[in-house]
């Protein structure tokens, strides 16, 4: 499906818009807290600075990017409402931003989206259009959904205002740890590495930038060794918020830009940090919140590294996976 | 087993030594974040903001006090050493606060304590002296260890200065959140409620202080009602934290004075509470830390309170016992 975004791919994200993004959300997205823990420091061995996104408003950094865009359209284009295909928080952002501005928010999520997330969605106002993943085209709901109301797509990762948004957080996170070494963000389709990436550079040019994804769902790490967006079939990682197949038109150019690497974790090192964080920090995050921590706790750093920010990206996980860790 | 505290009990807490304790231990507890949730105010009813002392160094509020007395001992007091009594979150607080200051602990715990919290105390320096609590004289143990060394005894809750470090979580509470009608503190021994109380009254006179215990363990309810200290048998709560059989000498009449009622939660109140933080909140607490909280989520506030600030004393938890929610 290729629909068209607000901006031309000429116009990419900068510093400047991630700056006015801070300003721009401020109603709607929580500051999160940056959270540090001696025994996470003696663990990696190196000093450890959480941004707690799992703590973010409806669980996960998503809001930043869609209160972003949203929060940024006019008058005539809110009356026109908004859309976005999600089956997870990007609804819940979308619908909780659209709200906020008064603006009919209208969601495609598949009819399998989990039951508690399609009622979230609903009680924030927003029309559900669902469809069946085996049987419906969703390329024709998306462009009928979007002709039907004239409103204005909001995409999850691949747009200059999306990827702004969620650079906010690095941002914030700057702001307390302006010194950190290295910056390590986990990856879907690469909006919040390339707007992290973008802003942290910016502030502190030294600062190396990795990001993360699991094995299972490698798509960046291989685009980046071919130095062109590689598709994968659908990721079958228990991250289940990092399956995007393949990196962002947009977002692509600015992660091989400004990143020093692409680290890969297992899933049972997923686990075993989303484990380390219950019992040690005392914070719950999903498997795709802990991918980027996994990759510092298990060493994948250079060396020389002795400091580390680290996006722990969102916390929305059923109590009952917990069981399997 | 009567201790001699080194305070006589004339001396009690003042509003002026919580804030000399705010100062004092500010190189070994951490400033906790105060946090919100909408979705919290929604189910309660009322605005809450939740002081998160899970997330304190050693994952519990015990750091304050016992940072407090320990740092306000003199150079020769320290060459003797400390002695505290406990099986959890107090013996390893005062192994820290030990540690950093070069004093020597020893903590009498009983054989059967959990092993992990025993091998934290030991790998902080800490001399272990185990007893067998159907067998030996845990009064005899205490006297032994504090005539061998000479050392201070630092006591878990029955000390102004204890007090006054505990009472350190509601200053910082009030210093975000100043405009709360109510504030809402488990009660164990009532260190904690002491000394939040008393600087919360000092703050806002108007604010109206509530304890909470589990009906497991109503020791204090059962005091109040009877004005005078109540002991009950060994309580058998989930609470592990909160079975301090009686309140303190000194913690009593503190309560006595600011307290207007203690509010009563069942096990399963604990246990919806202790659910409802990590899937709504993203937080890890402790039965013993979800109590003043479940008396907020079930109703037992006055009707006209609009706000309250609630402690979350602790999150130290086995993750086996999570299977059980």
């Amino acid at each position: 499906m290729r629909l068209q975004p607000r901006f031309s791919p000429m116009q990419t994200i900068t510093p400047q818009l991630v700056r006015e993004a801070a300003e721009r959300i401020r109603p709607l997205a929580r500051r999160t807290p940056v959270m540090t823990s001696r025994s996470l420091d003696d663990r990696a061995g190196l000093q450890v600075f959480l941004k707690c996104e799992n703590l973010q408003r409806s669980g996960a950094f998503k809001i930043r990017g869609a209160s972003n865009l949203i929060l940024s359209l006019s008058p005539a284009e809110l009356a026109r409402g908004v859309v976005a295909f999600s089956s997870g928080n990007h609804a819940i952002a979308t619908a909780i931003a659209a709200k906020h501005v008064g603006a009919q928010a209208t969601i495609v999520m598949p009819e399998d989206a989990p039951r508690s997330k399609l009622e979230a969605t609903k009680a924030l106002g927003a029309r559900i259009i669902t469809y069946n993943r085996a049987l419906d085209d969703r390329e024709a709901i998306a462009r009928s959904a979007l002709s039907d109301t004239g409103g204005t797509l909001v995409p999850p990762f691949d747009h200059p205002m999306i990827m702004a948004g969620q650079g906010t957080a690095a941002l914030e996170l700057l702001e307390v740890s302006p010194d950190i070494d290295a910056l390590v963000v986990p990856i879907s389709g690469g909006g919040l590495l390339a707007g992290c990436a973008t802003i942290a550079k910016s502030i502190g040019p030294g600062i190396r930038i990795f990001g993360v994804e699991p094995e299972l769902a490698n798509d960046t790490a291989l685009s980046m060794a071919a130095g062109e967006r590689v598709t994968i079939p659908p990721p079958e990682s228990i991250a289940d918020g990092l399956r995007a197949p393949a990196p962002g038109l947009l977002t692509f150019p600015v992660m091989q830009r400004h990143v020093e690497r692409i680290l890969l974790v297992s899933e049972a090192e997923i686990r075993a940090t989303m484990r380390f964080l219950l019992e040690r920090v005392k914070i719950l995050v999903e498997p795709s919140g802990a991918v980027a921590l996994a990759a510092v706790l298990f060493g994948m750093l250079p060396l020389e590294i002795e400091s580390a920010g680290v996006i722990l990206s969102g916390g929305n996980v059923d109590l009952d996976f917990l069981k399997t860790l």
